[in-house]
């Protein structure tokens, strides 16, 4: 795949086309305009990240020659000649645009006379062996780790350095996927930044990087750098059962085929969610901070919080934003963990309400009128101390029925280190991701949480939004989740014995907000006709406790069903969704709530078996 | 079309088949299964009610039979002798089978022997006269006003009066569309209870009542029936605009070409849902009672209402649970009024809220600790005095959030009679039908209304779930609605110019709970590319209004955009969907949410338009 970038010069309105450009560099091809090339860039970085290859027309292509053929796209001599990067070493200052391919060399195509500039093919051998400094150093200067120390600024041009290599990535801030957070590591290696973010440790990533060479390290500066610690090391042991996502951060869902074995799902396979390493608090010296309280901040040892407030129990499910993510990425590829069914477990939380806590701490009527939010802040740090943060509205925070805990307790145990010990907040009904984890501080405050997580990223878009044109300022933060339910006990592609009477089919079912999942329709043929699923709302087996109070459905309900195999079917298409006491219902299928995140991915779920 | 009942004498077993059999008595035809003869009935008598012509197979049909043609249906001679009634007259008074076809006549069915019992074709020409007595009276015998008075419970018999008739409709009693409020007619004269429910008023119905006849009334007894006042003889003028569905009750949409003119529905054009009469309440005479506190009933005047307790204004979408329900009957049949898109309006409501009327009356932690429920009835009657009934949560009337109001205001001014002059309750973000008009009574109770519109309406079902197998006790009675939206201003086969550049695209949207709507959808291409519409969030226009709080957003979001016409398409299919704040979405399409009632309609909207 080449994304082919034309325009003028590749200025800010430039169009990105994408199509396959043959090998020996002759193409006919219908070009497809991506986006543009406008100041907000991540779609244009996310494209060519999963490029090999990319091009940079300096022509402008008018909307007409977009959905025409180019009718002889001819790459003549010149463009393999990408090693010639002396030719644009003299630009290499230059910072008057965007986005910038610099070692461009040019290249001819027929029929349009336009000028290609090719970037990162040359390169492509080389980072793939990039274990070492990918440079080739000789001809580069070299800078000393304090030199590189000064240019941390836009003004003074950002500089970073990685494995011996010193990189001026000032003109890639603007591009940089993971936005400004990059400009955390201006003057400094980017080792210990990469340790915490494995995301980067890819080939496409260390092509990108090599493109930005400056110069080389002096030999001792670079050591330093090298032996950084592994910062996950101290992560606690896992149970093998666990389908891991991620490592490090260490992301894992439950294993599917026994999630439903138990309405309460034990600790060591409820799923893990982390964003950094695991912080290994002593709860000895482990403090709480409260701040935004009349009084000035309160601080909290855990004994206060275990001994001072009645201690509450909460059967709560919670449910990544990303569940089910896997399915989004057949219809078209989103960014996240490939989450499949299960980032999605219930268990027993014990702790405090928080509104007790406040409350016991000053919180009053006029604070009330004013505050709207209730901001969270974990230990969980990234290497430059920014913690992990979200917030959740203040009437959840301090409703009666919001049920919010300060939890220290799981399923009648300590909270393991994986969920957050020794406290951490459960926000029944509401996204997995504002249950923060390893407390550290409440903030009450007008204000949501300004944390990447609550701002820029688990929010929903239509599905025509992308990248290019996504403005996070205009989704809400998702709080409570939309109603969902899988099928646990059936895979894609297995098969069922054509002699068996009937088909047993079981899975889990659950909606945010408290809503009550009220039933659960189950078809064996792709949706056209339906059966009712029995529910079971306790361990102690199908709807044997008492409906909770409206609103106040924290946890799932697990179904099961079984239905005669309708004879002389082939195959089965198993559908399930389920309906709240609000009559919310899943969506049909996924294609029409596509977003960009792969969030909230609650379509029916499907699972095609077949009859041998 | 016939409806064949099969089975060991039409017991209760018995399958329901459903073909088409040809008039001159033969027919190849493959029988489809509809349900089977338990003793919930109603989705029977549902397809009798829709068929000129059923009859009874005396004999066992195996599901083989149901699936395989049967071979040579063939009525022969004994099939048209339905006219001798005579001979079945012994049987007359034999109750041993919940269904009975009382004339029976035998006819053979060649190639099964079975014997056929034919209902009321006899006498569906008479029936279309049917404005006298149905009955050909000579032959029957004569009874008395007081004879029939005598015949009011199921061990006496169930006898009702009909323009000179005597019906025993003990038999009918298990299969009466309605449920047991047929029992309210018991040994009295149909009409006033048939001008009460204009749903009778047709044809099939007197054809199924002539079925029961077992005399005639005394002529002097007679006169006194049909000169029965109307009782919607005082209902209020309405506004011609309105598009009616019932006169008699009242039942009425907005004008869909208007209705998204005003973010505010003028209240002449607000949709109008009665199940009565309009009562007629002297606002000097009018008592709200209040049951269930500690110190008794209380009684309060309207001027009590307005005078002790502080006015508040709540602006709130009313939404009927049926809204949008003919989109359902064209999948299949349901029962309920043809609302189309615009049973729903959005107005300003003032006065008490619940809440401080039940604190100032004493309500209480101990009354909160044991009730559940808070109860409605209307002063709108019944003929035997059974008053429109209606419950909601207890958490929802006292929650602070729940902003439930008593009203006395709409829009600025007194309530209209037609909604609920001169209190009625609001309860926004739940379905209409809990916002009972010409409030009454209020009970605080442990357990919900046990009115026919809680318990056995108003619930949605499995699209698998007929009146053969429905268990209203099975389904939550609905309260909060799910999200909605829908095409105002663009109507299904209409067409737009070829020349304009552009298509303009507007309607309403909202979801129930006071979940905010969040984003709407649209697409001109039936789903497969979207864009974002622009959404008005108060009167004075695109949401200059603020958000209200979390869960507070009672009141609809309209919405606009304008979209390139596609180059070249003949025609688009214009759809909307909505998202709410909990990221719930619309179901795709209307077949996997049908439901018998044809409640919860609220698939994408879908429009066709022509481009010319």
């Amino acid at each position: 795949m080449w994304v082919l970038i034309g325009g003028s010069a590749a200025g800010p309105r430039a169009p990105v086309l994408s199509r396959k450009i043959k090998k020996n560099g002759r193409a006919r091809a219908r070009f497809e305009q991506l986006g543009t090339l406008t100041s907000r860039l991540p779609s244009t970085m996310q494209h060519l990240r999963h490029c090999k290859r990319f091009a940079l027309v300096s022509f402008p292509i008018t909307p007409r020659q977009l959905k025409s053929p180019i009718p002889a796209v001819s790459v003549r001599s010149g463009f393999l000649a990408l090693h010639s990067r002396s030719s644009s070493q003299d630009q290499h200052h230059s910072r008057s645009r965007r986005l910038r391919f610099r070692y461009a060399v040019t290249g001819l195509v027929a029929g349009t006379g336009a000028v290609l500039a090719y970037g990162l093919a040359q390169y492509h051998n080389k980072a793939e062996q990039a274990t070492i400094p990918l440079t080739q150093a000789n001809s580069l200067p070299v800078y000393s780790r304090e030199e590189v120390t000064k240019h941390c600024s836009i003004e003074k041009g950002i500089w970073v350095t990685y494995k011996g290599g010193v990189y001026d990535i000032t003109d890639f801030v603007a591009i940089h996927p993971g936005g400004d957070k990059i400009l955390l590591a201006a003057g400094k290696s980017l080792e210990p930044f990469w340790a915490l973010y494995a995301v980067h440790e890819q080939e496409h990533v260390l092509e990108i990087l090599s493109e930005y060479q400056v110069g080389v390290l002096q030999a001792d500066d670079s050591k330093e750098d090298i032996k950084s610690a592994d910062p996950y090391s101290t992560d606690p042991p896992r149970h093998p059962a666990l389908k891991v996502n991620s490592l490090k951060p260490f992301n894992a869902e439950s294993p599917t085929a026994i999630l439903t074995d138990s309405y309460i799902t034990p600790s060591a396979i409820f799923f893990k969610r982390n964003h950094f390493p695991v912080p290994r608090v002593d709860p000895k010296t482990y403090r709480l901070k409260i701040e935004g309280l009349p009084g000035g901040t309160v601080s909290l040892t855990l004994d206060d919080l275990k001994s001072h407030f009645p201690k509450h129990t909460v059967m709560a499910t919670l449910q990544c934003a990303g569940n089910r993510r896997s399915e989004m990425n057949k219809v078209k590829q989103v960014k996240g963990l490939n989450w499949e069914i299960a980032a999605i477990s219930n268990a027993t939380w014990s702790g405090a309400y928080l509104r007790d806590v406040l409350y016991h701490y000053g919180f009053g009527p006029e604070l009330a009128a004013k505050a709207r939010h209730v901001q969270f802040e974990g230990l969980d740090l990234d290497v430059t101390g920014t913690a992990y943060g979200a917030s959740i509205p203040l009437n959840k925070a301090m409703s009666e029925e919001g049920d919010v805990l300060l939890a220290y307790e799981m399923n009648g145990e300590d909270l393991p280190a994986d969920h957050g010990f020794p406290v951490r907040v459960i926000v029944p009904g509401f996204v997995g991701a504002r249950n923060v984890k390893w407390l550290g501080k409440i903030i009450i405050s007008e204000e949501e949480s300004q944390s990447h997580w609550q701002q820029n990223d688990y929010k929903g878009f239509s599905p025509g939004t992308d990248w290019d044109t996504v403005d996070f300022k205009s989704a809400p933060a998702i709080q409570e989740l939309p109603v969902q339910s899988a099928i646990t006990n059936l895979t894609d592609g297995s098969s069922i014995d054509r002699d068996m009477e009937n088909v047993t089919v079981k899975g889990y079912s659950w909606s945010g907000g408290g809503r009550e999942v009220v039933r659960v329709d189950v078809s064996l043929d792709g949706g056209k006709t339906w059966h009712v699923a029995k529910l079971q709302n306790s361990k102690e087996g199908e709807t044997s406790a008492p409906s909770p109070p409206p609103g106040q459905a924290w946890a799932w309900k697990l179904w099961e069903i079984t239905i005669p195999l309708p004879e002389g079917a082939q195959e089965l298409e198993v559908v399930c969704k389920a309906v709240d006491s609000s009559y919310n219902t899943q969506p049909e299928s996924v294609a029409p709530i596509w977003n960009l995140r792969g969030v909230l991915s609650n379509a029916w779920h499907r699972v095609r078996v077949k009859v041998k």
